[in-house]
This record gives C-alpha cells, sequence and structure tokens, in this order.
C-alpha cells in the first residue's frame, strides 16, 4: 500500500511539449488541493519506463492516472493495457492534423482495455483533472464539497449578458 | 446517503435503440458482480427525466455514470452539467456518420465539465463498464480482484497463432 | 402573453468568447430594426438558467430563438427540446477542430426535436439574423420590406468587375 | 396574395429519389394537420422551374419552404438566393460520401443567403416539417397547441428501462 | 456567333475575395495569349445576372467557363446547370473548413451536369487556366504550341538538387 | 495526324475493377454518337503502357482523356503530366474510404498540370463522358445540338410530383 | 544469431479477427518462398507477450516485422519502440470508421520511432509482404528474380480492353 | 552494380519546397554516418526525370529509396511502380489539406505496389531516414550499433519531469 501521504494521481506525458496542454490537469488538481505526481513517460521513446509506472501504478497508490499524449498517442492506451488503475487520455493537439489523429488513436481502444478520454487539448486536460476529482470525491467528502464549491464558483461568473 | 444495496452504477441512454450497444456495458459490469441501473433517459425527448436524474444521481449513490447516445449525442455532457457524479460517455454509432457526430459531440466537452469517453459501439460500451468497475474497485478489494482477474483471464485467452 | 414591446428574437450564446461571433446575428437584426435580447446562457455551466430561460421561451413572447455555441455544442439541441419555439443553431468555430465538431453537434439532432442551423462562424450568425427576420416578416410587411431591401441593396453592391 | 386555403409550406426535392427521405417532412406536417405542396424542382436539371418557383414563392402564399438535395445539393441554397420566404434545408444521405457532401453543400451559405439545415437523412427530414409547423405555429394557436400535444405524446413514449 | 476577337474564355467568381485566388487563372491565360472575360456573378447574391450570364454565354463566344467559389459553392454547377459550355470549376479555400465544403459543393454533381473541377486554392485556379487553354488548343496550333512550350520551360526549370 | 475517323476521346482505367464505374463515360458518349477508345492502362501495374499511352496521346488524335482510378489514384495526374491533351480524372470508389482517397488523389494536382475531377462513382463517370462531348462540341455543330437535346430531354424527364 | 533457417520476417496482429487480412501478408511472402513466422500478440491484452516479442525481435533473426492491428491499433508503433528491427504496418479496417483510425493511430508516429505504414486492408497486407520481400531482396539476388518476376507477370496480366 | 562508395539511400522530392520537411530524412542518415543522395524528381513537371530515375535505381546501387510529396502525391507510388527497389514515402504537409491529400495519396496504394508511409511533416521524414537506416542495418552491424546509440541516446534525454 502507498503512503498515507502519497499523490492518489499520476500526471503523465508524452514528451516535455505536452507539458503546456497538461499543466492545466495539474493546475486545476492543485486548485482543488489534490496532490499530483507528474511525470515525462514516453511509450515510444522510453517504453521501459512506462512499463515500469505502469505496472508499480496500483502499487504505488494512484487511483487516476491522467495520460496525455498527440499524434500516434499510444501512452494511454499501453498504460491501460498495464494496469488496472483508471486510466484517463488527454489528446494533445497535434501540428499536422489538429488533435483529430490523437483523439482517435486514444479514445478507439478495443473492448477490455478503456481509457476514458477528454476533449482535444487544454480543455480535454483541465477536464481530466476534474474527473480524476470527482471520482476521488466519492470517498472524500471534503473534496467533493471543494469540487461542488469549485463548480457553483464557475457557474455564478458566467455574466448574464456579453460585454463588448 | 443511499441504502447500502442500492447500485453504485447508472447506465442510461437515448433510446430503445441504444439498448443493442448498452447492453454491453451491463452485461461486463454482471459478469464483475457489479449492479447497475438501467435506465432510458432522453435529453432531447425527456429532459426533465434527465433534469430529475441527474439532478438526483448523488443523492441516490451513484458513484459512476454511464451514458450513451449517437449522433447530437448531449446526453452525456448534460448529466455531467448537472450533477458532480463521474460521468463516463458512449458514442452510439449513427446510420449517416458512422458515429462521427456522437463521438464529437461527447468528447469534445469545454472545460469545467468532463466527460470520460470511450470508443464507438459496443466496445466503447463494454468499456466503460470496465472502467465503472475500475473505479470503484478503488475502495474495493474484491472487486479489484475480479477485475483483475477478468482481465488476465482475457489475456490468457489469446492464442498464440491464428486458426484459420 | 409578452407586452407589445418585448423582443420576438432571443440570442442566446454559452459564453462571452462566443460574442465575437454572435454578435453578427445581433448586428443584422438591429440593422432590420428588429429587437433581440441578448444573453448568455450556457448549457454546461448554467443548465439551470438554460432551462428556466427555455421554459419561458414562449410565455415571454419570443418567436425565434438564436443560439450559438462550440465545440460540443448542445446550447441550440437543448433549448429545442424544452421549447416549442423554432430554435436555429449557429456553430461556433472551435480551436482544435475548426467549428467541425460544433457543426455535428447542433446540426445532427434526431427525428423530434429541430434545431435549424446555419454555417459555422460569423455567417453562420448573421443567416441566423437574417432567417429570424424572414420568419418573423411573415406576419410583419414593413419588416418584410424592408428585408427584401436589404437584400436588394446587398446585391446592387456586387460589382461587375473585381479590383485589384 | 395567395388565397386562404393554399398551403403554407412548400416541399421541393431535387429528384425522385429524394422523395424516400423528403416523405417523412410531409408525413410529420400531414400528422400536425398542416397542408403542404409537395413536389419535384431540380436545381441542376430544372433550372428554370426553379428559378419560377422560387420566384413566386412569396406570391403563391408560402411562409416556409423545406428543400431537400443529396451531393452538391444546390437547391436549398439557390431557392434562398431567389426569395426571402424562409428555406429549411434537409441533407440528403449520398451514396459515397454519406451525407457529408450534402450537408456541407447545404449549411456552409455565405452571408446574406440563410438556409436553417437539418440532420442528414428522414430524421432532418422530420425535423424540417416540426421546424415548419413551429415557425407557423408563433401565428396559430390550435396549430401550436397540436405541436405541443406531439411534443408530449412522443416524450411520454419513452419507456423508463430498454427491452431485450 | 461572337465577334472574332471576342474571348472564347469566361472567368467568374462569387465575389470580390475570390479575385486573389481566381487572378491565377487569368494571369496564366495571359501568359499563354488567351483573352479572357473576367467578372463576379454570385449565385446567392446575384443570381439573375448568373442566369442572364449564363444562358448567354454559348450565345458571346464562350468556349469554356471557369468558375470559383467557396463555401457552399454554388456557382460552379448553376451555371453548369445553364448553359451546354463547358464548366471549370475552383473551390476557393474557405476560412472554417480550408475548402473541403468548396471541394465537395462543386466536385460532388449529380449525373447530368459535369463540372471539371480543379485542386482547392490558387493552384487550382492557375490549373482551370491551363486545362482551358488545352482545351482551346485542340483547334489553335499556334497556342498548343504555347501551351507545349509553358510545359517545356517548367520542367527544365526544375533544378536537379535542392538548394539550402 | 489521327485518320478523320479516328476517336477523339480516350477512356482509360487502372484495372478492370472499374469498368463497371467507367462504362457509364463510354454510355453516354455513345448516347451521344461520340466514338471512344476504352483501355486499361494501370499507372502502377503498366507504368510503361502509360508512359506510350500518354505521350502518344495528341499525335492519335485525342482530344479528351477521360481517366478513372481508385485509392491511391495516380493515373488521371500522370497522363497529365505526360500529355498537354487535356485530361479529366473520375474517381472511382475505394472501399475502406469510399472514395474520399481517389477524390484527392485526383483533385489536388499541383498547378502546371491541371485535371479536371468529376464527382466519385458512377455519376462521375457519366459526367466526365458529358464533359468531353461539351469539349468536342465547341467546334462540331451536330454534336452540340445532341448535347441540347440530350440535357433538354433529361430536364424534360423530371415529372412534377414525386410518386410513391 | 539467429539459425540459417529462421524465418527472417515475423507477421503479428493483434487479434483472430485480424487475420483475415494479414494472411494476405503471409500469403504473398509464400508466393516469392519468403518464410515468415505468424502470430497473434496483442499490444493491450498481451503487453507481456508484445514486449518479449519485441525486444528479442533482433537476436531471433527476425529482419522485417510485419504489424497489423485495427482502431486505436497501437501494436505497431509499440513494437517499433522496442526494437531497432525494421516495422512495417497495416491498418486493419475498423467497422465504425472504416480504418481510418488505424491509419491514424499507426502512420502519425513521432520523430524517433518509424512504422512504414502501408494501405488500410488486405491490399496493405499484401504490400507489407512485398515490401518485406523487397527489403530482404537487396541481399538475395534470387528473391529480387522471383520479385521482378512476380511483378512481371502481374503487369503482364492487365489486359488490354475492360471485358463485360 | 554501384560502385562500393555510392550511397545506397535516394531521397527524392517533388520540389525545392518540400527540401524544408526532406531534410530531415538527410540530416537523420547523416547523423547516423548514411550517405545519402538527394535530388528533385517531379513526377508531374520531370515525369522523364522521374521514369529515369526509378528504372535506373536498381542499378545505381540504392537499397531505399525515400521519396516525399505533397498534395496529390504521385511521386512515391510511381517510383515504386517502376522499381523494385523499397519505397519510404513522406507525405508534405500541404496548404489546403495539412497534408491528408498527401497522406492519402502516398499510403492507398493498391495490391501489388507497396510505399512505406511515414508521418506527415518532418517527423515523417525524419522516421524515413531513420527506416532506411534500420533497414541498411540488418547488414551493417556498425550501422545497426550507431542505430541502437542513437535510439538509446534520444532515450536517455527524456527527462524525468517537465519544465516550466
Amino acid at each position: 500500500m502507498a503512503a498515507p501521504s502519497s499523490p492518489k494521481v499520476a500526471i503523465v506525458m508524452g514528451s516535455q511539449s505536452d507539458w503546456d496542454t497538461m499543466r492545466c490537469a495539474a493546475d486545476v488538481l492543485e486548485e482543488l488541493k489534490v496532490e499530483s505526481d507528474v511525470r515525462i513517460v514516453s511509450a515510444h521513446r522510453t517504453p521501459d519506463r512506462m512499463y515500469d509506472f505502469a505496472k508499480g501504478a496500483a502499487e504505488a497508490g494512484f487511483e487516476v492516472i491522467i495520460a496525455g499524449a498527440g499524434g500516434a498517442a499510444h501512452l494511454p492506451g499501453m498504460i491501460a493495457a498495464l494496469t488496472h488503475v483508471p486510466v484517463l487520455g488527454v489528446p494533445v493537439q497535434s501540428k499536422a492534423l489538429s488533435g483529430q489523429d490523437s483523439l482517435l488513436s486514444i479514445v478507439q481502444m478495443p473492448a477490455g482495455v478503456p481509457v476514458g478520454t477528454l476533449a482535444i487539448g487544454q480543455a480535454g486536460a483541465t477536464n481530466a483533472g476534474l474527473l480524476a476529482a470527482a471520482i476521488l470525491a466519492n470517498h472524500d467528502a471534503a473534496l467533493s464539497q471543494r469540487l461542488q464549491d469549485w463548480r457553483a464558483a464557475r457557474s455564478a461568473a458566467v455574466t448574464e449578458r456579453p460585454v463588448d
């Protein structure tokens, strides 16, 4: 079992260049006071690191893994193949195809190996963080309250009329 | 709080015709001995029912909601807008556009309202069931074991060579 | 019944950022001396506001509702689910997918809940305003004349030859 | 002005083969006791007929024109260019591209000439009929009631649970 | 019959903004000493002008019509419906969909009304000019020679090695 | 120079399986009493035959070449690269991608080497035949009359009303 | 080093259902008298088997690996990440998206980890076999001759004219 | 037979403008100390040069040909039709369609004529170089070692954590 204080959410990404997208997941989790462990794990360049990370994820105490990648984005699906910890996937916007390749590579997983996929880009990363928080909140009443407050504040911030 | 025996997973779908897809979610949950509450809730034809269902979901004790819909598939996203319970979305394969519309309508949610989206069609529904189980398994060691066994059995069933 | 002077056209949009697109609807209606009521109503962030707005739309005297949204654009379809007032939808151009997601999320509504969808972006917003005016003009001869004059002026402005 | 009894809705389509789709518009209007005038008007094969029809549409008393076509579907947009009567467009599902060509050819109209576009295929045709009815219902309380009843009946028909 | 000196090629486009693309057709024709008549003819904003132009095209002595338009690009197909003079279509690159809408709206014509479609954007416009010249060259030996020279010069200009 | 009686239109296709599509070009030309020379010329399997055919096309007296191919459809473009005779391209509907690959491979030619592209499939083949006839008709008054009659007959065949 | 008689080509696929496609690779290799080792290796269901296979591929004497998969097709790319043996990828045609997901998941690999991707479906599998043979033929004159004969025979089989 | 010192890899591209992409192939080969012969060979503007190059490729001692092109990218496939030397294709990112046309034109080759296709743009060019090196490395132990070192260095360069 992981130590009580170890983070329950891992945020992994295929390369440094994905950080601009994936930091949105880290940021919203921080807002919600949910610790996360952020690291670069490339399915293609560091397959052994990925293997070790994923195989050890349950043991490390992670309850949700957020994985972001672009193009032929294999990271989320491969992690999901290597652990039974729930995996959320974030398609990073790619250069030529604007993330359509990332999206299909992540979401079209075969039966048996699920990846809960969010929207392309920063919105998707933010939402991966929120969904991870919602999953944890099922067993953490204080977090559930913070999440509900976050949502309520966000709703309250919607103005009645557009401003020029 | 929900009664101890009430199901923690809701499976909702936009119409009877989605059942052929969504039953895969119910089936795999049943295999894993996870109870689910299955119902038809149409965002477009029964918006009031959807409002009531989603607003009462937390109170009813649901810890995961699986929502499937096709075409302009608004059901998963609208439920996610109305509850902080985690929502998983299944794009049902549509007639003209083969589920490309369903997929984009479900996955491309704006920051703030996540839907963890699975693959188009039956594979996606099965995976929604598995992901729901994985989420519950974080706090249910017996289920976690059943899930790992299910995965192991499935891996073991992959033959070494293709058969003509 | 609404007061005689209350606007017959509502223009709603999912967020402040949609205003850059949706103001084209407001602008063309103003050119045609058709009053409109402009507001932000987010399907995802303010579902209750949306619910109240849509359920009260007929009573408020609206004869056409123009709704714009981007990405998984649920606003037009959900309003159409909640009122029998005619709804026109404007797909706002999204970042990654250039509005292809917005278009499909708005136009691919199931049988029973129509949204009359216009083009992606500002052209679509202008046209939503024009279509709303055309609908009102069926019972407003002066508006019909203004609309025909607007169209005639626009045709007359097409030069014979391109200018370098 | 058209005689009181002349239909206020025209349903036009590019060819006989579109009738299988477009009859859904006629059928739902008939259910709602709204008369419609159904005819074949091909933008490409009978452009003169199209010109005459569209130019005379206002005079003939039509308040809504429903136009369906497939492939390079020019009929709805060309009618909209030739009359200020509101035009609703139905993309008929095409053979090779499943109606993606029809949809884009109809919906992507330039600013100034709106076509309110519905979904690809029969659902879109049904919805064009319903939207036409909703437009007329603004000034026809009895029709408004029938439309609301139709919607209510359809909502009531949604069963609570899926049936195997 | 047209006067001997009247241009045999017409270049028409839907709006001033298309000129940036369509000038490539005019330019290459000028290089080949083929006169062309350039004008703005909008299917949507000036349908009567289009009608008159197309119906009079054969009489005016045009042997090829090059028509460029963007979005729901109806101009090439409508001209082809109104004249038996050969029509070449140029899809102008549109804002949201990069000319995919323009391309499908032009090329997917139904059997009976052909439009010979070129590539999206300036390359397509240049090629429309070249194809028009090739058509005329069948009965103009001097032009045929100029066209072959143009092609030969262009081939000769391809360097052996790329330059940094 | 070709003998007076040699066909002015060549119809070539990449394989026997394209004949089901391309026969529509041959058929409509036969209806219009335009002789055509039909042959299989594969860019990929018989590149030498293609080179010989294309390089000799002008000499052989062809005034239009209709080339059909599917998938990575290189035949029309390569012929256009090898002759200054006008080339019309027909995208044959492919299995996996329904002709979207064929269409883009044919139409997206670079500046300098035009292929006048028709619709995907049989409609495109028919239209290639019609466009070839229209090109020849510029210098063949009798053919021009037959073409106009063909078009008029086709327009006259459009019934006023759809038949159940 | 592998024994002299061990196959130099491995054909791997994600599941039994891919065999209908991938057997085309095996068949054409057999025609060319190239031995191949065919096995099922699922990236998602048997990741350990995949790791072992890929890590041992060079040692086992494989000079080319052909990998086929459908949907979120991670097998070719992951093998390429785990070995420096050249990998060829075959996108298997998927149900909902016709192999567009398979294609993008295989071909859009990031810089550093190449997969030489063939066409979607059986044509791609046949071509993977041929490309593997061509690679081996660089150092096997007899195979080179057989490959050239195969190509010549195929070219010779192209008939001059289509047959009804 | 080619001289011992002649390069075994040819890099060809359709135009000077492709060099910005294709230089990545040359660069990575240079890093790996693999000589390459770089030239511009346009399928469309210099078909004879292409014909000569491809027909002479085996004789010239090339063991791999890397061909890059954009739009209707016929170069890789046509070279593959004219030689049995293995061909790798690089889809250059096109202006309007971002390389989707290039990709489909290159990858969707019919059975019999393979092109091993890499990703759109610079990543694909780099990978074509790497795949060429991997093919040569089967019979060049020193190169194999350099390639493995290159891969190892690249893996080692992946940092553990993202940097702000």
